[in-house]
């Protein structure tokens, strides 16, 4: 999988995107040659998740510069395209953080800043790698020892990031140790990265699951059909406080209940030590017609409205464990990441 | 609503009913002349709801001894055919009471079954009616005095029932009393019953709504935006469990977890007192297709293979309150069906 799902990658004039918004049922890319067409693809998701939007804002940089030198801007309009692709979306932190990694060297030249954009590739892909490892082990002293059933939502996989994946990473290293017996995907509405894409990820990577409804994930866990939750972030704060994909702290809510460790697999990257805690994440609310029809097809009557908040914010306590690239902390516990940050 | 919303009805030859199926898009009906046509549809939820499905139970015996001496069946094939209709679908306790309730009148002749299964449609709206009384003085004596944000969860509205609704006559009710600010719909995957009926139901009524995503609904309540979440039932167990439309025990966790009542509002026959507690439910999975698809657009890739429970089951000690047509029950603070029967 990580051989060929390249979802970021820089295409020498502007970045290629794998066009996440018509999987599974086709393979397309868009390149972005301009800041518009850039922040649009990141609005409609054609890239998502929170270290692929990482990266792409690192190589966002560029493309800004790239245009400006097309098309004569000063550096008040460039610097300002740039701001318009660190807010594209404002949940994850990771974007902000990409675009700012790469601002820095914009006085050296697109070359640096696109080396610094691939460095940051190089480093997720790495730290995935790191996070699939740490999260396997920690998993693995902790449940019974024969293959395991594992319950994700949405996609934290090589789409969410570089390549590998984060949730996904600690399941597909699972999977290698021979330790999956299944996994039950969360299809994840309104936008179904679960059935669309993580179900893609799995189907490719040859690990066997199972598709079920968001509202099907409290009861499959209660009725200890599940061994281990593994989730994604998109903002962690200080005290631990999850924001993820909307859904998530309804799967956090039933592991507590059912005793079932939920895991959280992120780069440290997403956590943001500036924020004491979850109330201060900003929820993105995307439009009402993501939920009010699908596929073209409306299934909501005429004048009907939505509330449609991308995320939700899973407290600290509900967290059993966050792993990191650089280790596991039992957030539940006590372990948060304004400690960790406070011990190095 | 309840003037011209029909949704089980007698129509001289065979039984009329509105086909969920298609709305709110066409507002059409199926009339069922045959057993294998109304199995059918009550297989594919043209008609559904635990209430609704007792009358079409009791008025699908008539239909039976009409098919039985139209093609000549001796009365084993007719008894056959009856049991059929009985177990279309195994979760919900009303379908099965209604066709026995009109059993015993097969000797007296079609007439006689008719008009018992008429009298269950028109207690089942008498029954209603006090349902929405009950429910909406127990929630205005434990709610601030303002108009109230409520929580919903599938359809349990006119359309699950003969008339009015269980959930949904309770928000009428209060609705009614000036009391309600928003519904909140949950959308209910993977048929939509909340987008689809719910919705239908509210905008015709009047009623404020927004549609969301399921798994919005924890979050939607754990922000303090929900007063009250109001849900139907389709059994009951003696203790106080309930099943309900998959991803009402999510609902259910995050009310406990922010401490916002749950009610369940069902008419007293969703009990069923043979069953110690909801281990005894049985759980209906219904087709893959469900949820690897919506309106023709396949979602999920080829090879996926889903996992489909229609239903799941709320622990009492979650259920704050239990509305039925005889009063209020705080099951979670330990006034269970079983005490209930016994103090009769």
């Amino acid at each position: 999988m990580t051989d060929d799902v390249r979802t970021v990658e820089w295409a020498g004039d502007g970045l290629r995107l794998l066009d996440q918004t018509v999987l599974p049922g086709r393979v397309e890319h868009v390149v972005a040659r301009d800041v518009g067409g850039l922040v649009d693809a990141i609005r409609r998701l054609v890239v998502r998740g929170a270290p692929a939007l990482g990266v792409a804002g690192a190589f966002g940089v560029a493309v800004a510069m790239l245009q400006a030198e097309r098309e004569g801007w000063d550096g008040a309009a460039r610097d300002a395209a740039i701001a318009r692709i660190r807010e594209a979306r404002p949940t994850a932190v990771n974007l902000a953080a990409g675009v700012d990694r790469a601002v820095p060297l914009v006085a050296k030249g697109v070359d640096a800043v696109v080396a610094a954009a691939q460095a940051l590739l190089d480093e997720d892909v790495r730290g995935n790698r790191a996070i699939g490892a740490s999260g396997a082990d920690w998993i693995a002293a902790r449940t019974p020892d024969r293959p395991l059933r594992v319950l994700t939502h949405c996609n934290a996989g090589a789409l969410a990031t570089a390549g590998w994946g984060t949730a996904l990473g600690v399941v597909r290293e699972l999977h290698d140790r021979g330790r999956v017996e299944k996994v039950y995907v969360d299809e994840t509405r309104p936008l179904l990265q679960g059935a669309r894409l993580t179900a893609w990820e799995l189907e490719r990577a040859g690990v066997p699951y199972l598709v079920q409804a968001d509202g099907a994930a409290p009861s499959t866990i209660l009725r200890g059909l599940v061994d281990v939750a593994v989730i994604g972030a998109d903002r962690i704060a200080a005290n631990g406080d999850t924001a993820n994909k909307i859904g998530s702290v309804g799967v956090a809510l039933a592991c507590a209940a059912a005793g079932v460790p939920l895991v959280v697999a992120a780069p440290w990257s997403t956590v943001d030590l500036a924020l004491p805690s979850g109330d201060g994440i900003p929820i993105e609310e995307r439009p009402a017609g993501e939920v009010l029809a699908w596929g073209g097809v409306r299934t909501a009557p005429d004048g009907a409205a939505a509330f449609n908040p991308a995320f939700d914010v899973t407290p600290a306590r509900l967290v059993t464990a966050l792993v990191t690239e650089t280790g596991v902390l039992e957030v539940a516990a006590g372990a948060t990441p304004a400690h960790a940050a406070a011990l190095r």
